[in-house]
């Protein structure tokens, strides 16, 4: 399951790199409530609102990529059908901290909330250098 | 069941504000996987590092009041047992937007993550006074 999990995980940061819009799309719940807290946005409620952001963010050309890492799987309901990642990301040097919530819809593991915020580099325990390495490994 | 989380949430909020570290060992869950992310903070993982950072927090007579609002509730797995809260916080001014993800562990609902991060004002979409009277609602 933690490897299913992951997999989503990295799907969904992939669809953000490729800037793929239909990657992304079918990347999140369709009947599982839906929302999204971006770095610095207010909450997000609903398929609707949070796929118009998501696909505004793809389709901003100067949109930076992602890198995700230490991505580690809560696996929380008795069923086997909810599990939170939560996992460090860095865009354009600036280090975040993400929880993406992932539920089983017809034995494939979707997105229904995410949520990515900054981290202080003070927090970091160091140097950028530091966050950047601790990311990529 | 969105009462009942609801109400679990709003105990997380009052452990906060009346710093009473009993309270809030009590919300967090026990058997589920349990993570924290802090604003500014990296990720928490396990139950012991996250109780010390919120001892830490609530032991900080500099820490201020939270004020918690605009709670909506995502059911998500089949069998009732995981459900997210995403919010609306105010801290000393500074708006925030959190996600609270609950378990039912013997039929009572329990924190087994938090994250909250800050909402930039020009996302909030006009002056701070917006952001209060809509904590308030």
């Amino acid at each position: 399951m933690q490897d299913d999990v992951l997999a989503a995980n990295e799907a969904f940061y992939r669809a953000f790199n490729q800037k793929d819009g239909a990657a992304m799309d079918a990347i999140w719940a369709r009947s599982a409530p839906v929302a999204c807290i971006h770095p610095g946005w207010n909450v997000l409620l609903g398929r609707e609102p949070v796929m118009e952001s998501w696909l505004g963010i793809l389709n901003n050309p100067a949109q930076p990529r992602i890198v995700a890492g230490g991505a580690a799987v809560l696996a929380l309901s008795p069923d086997g059908n909810t599990a939170v990642v939560v996992c460090r990301e860095l865009v354009a040097g600036t280090p975040l901290a993400a929880t993406n919530v992932f539920v089983r819809e017809e034995d494939t593991w979707k997105l229904c909330h995410h949520q990515s915020g900054p981290v202080s580099l003070e927090q970091v325990g160091g140097p950028l250098e530091r966050a950047r390495a601790c990311l990529a490994s």
